[in-house]
């Protein structure tokens, strides 16, 4: 019985409601609503959950995981099929440090909590937090297209024909960009990667306005 | 053959360098300077092996793989003994979930280019970017502590009695924000963890002020 923490805008929970799609796993999603009652994330029954007060948290039976990329390895490790890793160790260690360079080097300066900071303790205006934003969006951006748009490995996705964590993670930070009015017109490859997956029932039925708590 | 990309105070790299050793590989470190020169990572020649201009970078004959995690769980597959991951799918979790509660959560908000931006673009002085560094350590050892203390998995390390991924990124963390004056009395179970590791040579020879390039 798998039960998803979720809110419908979090791209850390889109990522993992990706792959449980792509597996066709049927869970139960709780919405913790990220902004109403001062954020239900500091609720003491999801931090006595998830002491991070993060997104997104997944319950397996007892088992309780923290972190969208560790639970998108755990699903893949204990249900297999589809696969969302390569079999090859260098295939594996592509696909990671495409993912990661999502996960750690975009996501984390552009979440609502940073957001939050630079607006209630820096107090540096709407228009500079914009900039921040589209900054670290397109560092990663150019970075990821060099990586993508160069290597033999690309195919229909960001690593061979089928979907993989790399997926996993592009395409809601695309989401996000694309909400933040970010210009992607240099990211060709990256673009239209993101498009083939959306193309795919798994990917649009995982997209923040799919989402039950979204309305 | 492994050639490490390194800077002695880059963190991420500080992880790798400390699983090379625990699985006692011999490799040759080849330093980037991130400050001299308007910082060496940006220079075409590594810029061309890694477009992302972040440390570190590791080559394995002609295998080229950045991101730090990307890279231990590289060498954890390729290189098995002695594992620095357990062998059963929950605890594998967790271990990653510590990992990324530091690489995800904490790190990338404090890196160098993201003090430069606070310092260059955002312009908010030297007290205030202090702050903000250990508001994000402060926040993340939190979570941290909580998730080792109440934890049966938590031993002589994160998680049973021989080092994982999670303690390569814990120490690299913890001397960082030592360095940075970072009240630490409140995490007792993260500070004794980090007090053991640094006691066994594989971690101490990795440290900042162990490498060539410190001087």
């Amino acid at each position: 019985m798998l039960k998803l923490h979720t809110y419908f805008r979090s791209s850390a929970a889109f990522r993992v409601r990706i792959a449980l799609n792509l597996k066709q796993l049927d869970y139960t999603a709780v919405p913790v609503h990220l902004l109403r009652d001062g954020g239900e994330q500091h609720q003491p029954a999801y931090m006595q959950l998830n002491p991070s007060a993060l997104l997104p948290t997944l319950e397996d039976g007892t088992l309780v995981i923290a972190q969208s990329l560790a639970i998108l390895e755990y699903l893949d490790e204990t249900y297999p099929l589809p696969p969302l890793m390569p079999v090859d160790a260098p295939g594996r260690a592509r696909v990671r440090a495409l993912a990661l360079s999502i996960a750690c080097d975009i996501h984390p300066l552009n979440n609502l909590r940073v957001l939050r900071y630079l607006k209630t303790d820096l107090d540096i205006g709407e228009e500079r937090r914009n900039e921040w934003y589209r900054h670290w969006v397109k560092i990663g951006f150019i970075t990821l297209e060099r990586l993508l748009a160069g290597a033999p490995a690309t195919a229909a996705f960001c690593h061979g024909a089928a979907p993989t964590l790399a997926d996993c993670c592009l395409v809601p930070q695309v989401l996000n960009a694309q909400r933040m009015n970010c210009p992607l017109h240099d990211y060709p490859v990256l673009m239209r990667i993101h498009e083939t997956c959306m193309g795919l029932d798994a990917f649009s039925r995982a997209a923040p306005d799919r989402q039950p708590d979204a309305q």
